[in-house]
């Protein structure tokens, strides 16, 4: 298969889920560069995740959740920033090009986005080890993306889901096990947009809530005391694990691809709205001045120690 | 070394380059995603490349030259969009941090980043086989940019500089050649923009003049009619080879970095005043009607073969 049919491939793919091209697009696939329509006052939001073989999946993963996850952890930050997504590139590095594994990558990458009226709008693809980089762009109106940096003292600390799941699944890969928390998260990007006038701050879980929570207490120059009791344990954690094991795999647990966010207590009432639709939402804690991370266990208060995953650990 | 120190040390030689923060960067490195300022009634233009060791790059690169030349062949395609770059997300997949390596890496794409005022505003760093994914992000007034589908029968075709060096670089390494074509391409950017106004359409020559002004063709519906007597033929060519074969490798060639335009005759007098400045611009030949892509040498008229680089050669 030649490089030019691969990308026409693609190109049908894209086009069979999607119908119209989209209105934020001037020009997509097939000259040097997209050219993208960008509203009067509004912001652009950047995000880029590179996957690669080996450290991000392996062959426990079909090429399907391959593309689907791919394009999941990008959205998820786009999601944390209160934005709307709207267009996405992919690179791919292939060893070469299998026609099967292709096409079910790029399903489960095109059914996610068009879930999103997300359009692919570009890309590369290059011969080499097994890797994949996508960027999402997304949209805000000016200055109403939630950065990291507004938590104050007093905020409530929220989640939008159950966390530990996926590092459980990691940890305890069988034939019975539900893979989907870990192979196919769902961005949460209604929620991160209906967020966006009532958060002070979020971010998605990506490296576990001690290290993810802990970039808002930093940004943000306070500290949190979150309650034990109150984290959303995944199912396996609660019938698997005794409450200790568990809270500890869902401080240090990553992948989750939850949003964390703080609101303020003048805006509670309107998160208290949002909590009918988004029944998944529950408060963990509260922002401190102090800044220490703390967490309240049965009997003790202990500091949290930053746990999150580093790539590079030599 | 860690991740989150190789992260402050890009922030730290982005900012000792760069004194002040982009007016087009609300926020940079540091959150879920960066957020970014396109001015109204403009658009974006989006392109991005990976770069694999052993396929775009090898040990006859220095770090300094893997930095700027993976920004340099992104910038190029703004360029060929007659867009102005404002900003860029570099994704790094190490097998390793070498700090030496790292740092060097970084000089040579922030020194490239830093002279068109571009800001490096995320990324992603990743451990594995070592490969470099930029997606470089440019601005252009609404339906300003240059596409490829534009030229029309009539038109001048144009080069911005000589070609074939590149190639005969990569055939013909040894210590007496100057590699700077190969290996530190610039991207012309200054030009690209100039041309916004007076090009009918537009490409940069990665692939090889045959391939990608092949693309011009397909994309505008006519063919093409070029001089072998006008082709700027780099000076290892002009020195090195017999005309024929200087010619050949001239069509052929890839990695050159120049830009390939079109012009109509109403624009020549605004071009000949860009000549003044941008003096390597020469006329190489003629939009055809008749589909063909011709080639005048000086016995006969050839047919020119696409002969454009394919990653999947299988």
């Amino acid at each position: 298969m030649h490089e030019f049919e691969l990308i026409n491939l693609i190109k049908e793919i894209s086009l069979a889920h999607q119908n119209t091209s989209s209105s934020y697009v001037t020009k997509s696939i097939g000259d040097d560069a997209a050219v993208l329509k960008i509203p009067n006052d509004h912001e652009l939001v950047v995000s880029t995740d590179t996957l690669v073989d080996g450290v991000h999946f392996d062959s426990k993963l079909s090429a399907f959740e391959i593309g689907h996850k791919s394009l999941a952890v990008n959205l998820s930050d786009i999601a944390a920033m209160g934005a709307q997504p709207v267009h996405v590139t992919l690179n791919l590095t292939l060893p070469s090009i299998d026609r099967d594994w292709v096409e079910a990558f790029l399903n489960g990458f095109i059914k996610l986005a068009t879930k999103y009226d997300l359009e692919l709008v570009g890309g590369d693809l290059t011969k080499g080890p097994l890797s994949i980089t996508v960027t999402a762009a997304g949209i805000v109106q000016e200055g109403a993306s939630v950065l990291r940096s507004g938590a104050n003292p007093g905020d409530g600390i929220y989640l939008s889901g159950p966390i530990g799941e996926a590092a459980f699944i990691l940890n305890n890969y069988d034939d019975l096990i539900d893979t989907s928390p870990l192979h196919l998260p769902e961005p949460h990007i209604d929620l991160g947009l209906a967020l966006q006038a009532i958060a002070s701050s979020m971010i998605d879980l990506s490296d576990g809530l001690s290290s993810d929570l802990n970039h808002i207490l930093q940004s943000s120059q306070c500290g949190a005391l979150i309650q034990a009791t109150q984290l959303p344990l995944g199912k396996s954690l609660q019938s698997e694990l005794s409450f200790t094991d568990a809270v500890n795999l869902a401080l240090k647990g990553g992948d989750d691809y939850v949003l964390c966010f703080t609101v303020p207590e003048a805006k509670e009432q309107a998160l208290n709205k949002l909590k009918l639709q988004f029944t998944d939402i529950s408060k963990i804690g509260v922002i401190t001045e102090d800044k220490q991370f703390l967490v309240e266990l049965e009997n003790e208060t202990q500091v949290v120690k930053q746990q999150g995953y580093n790539h590079f650990n030599e």
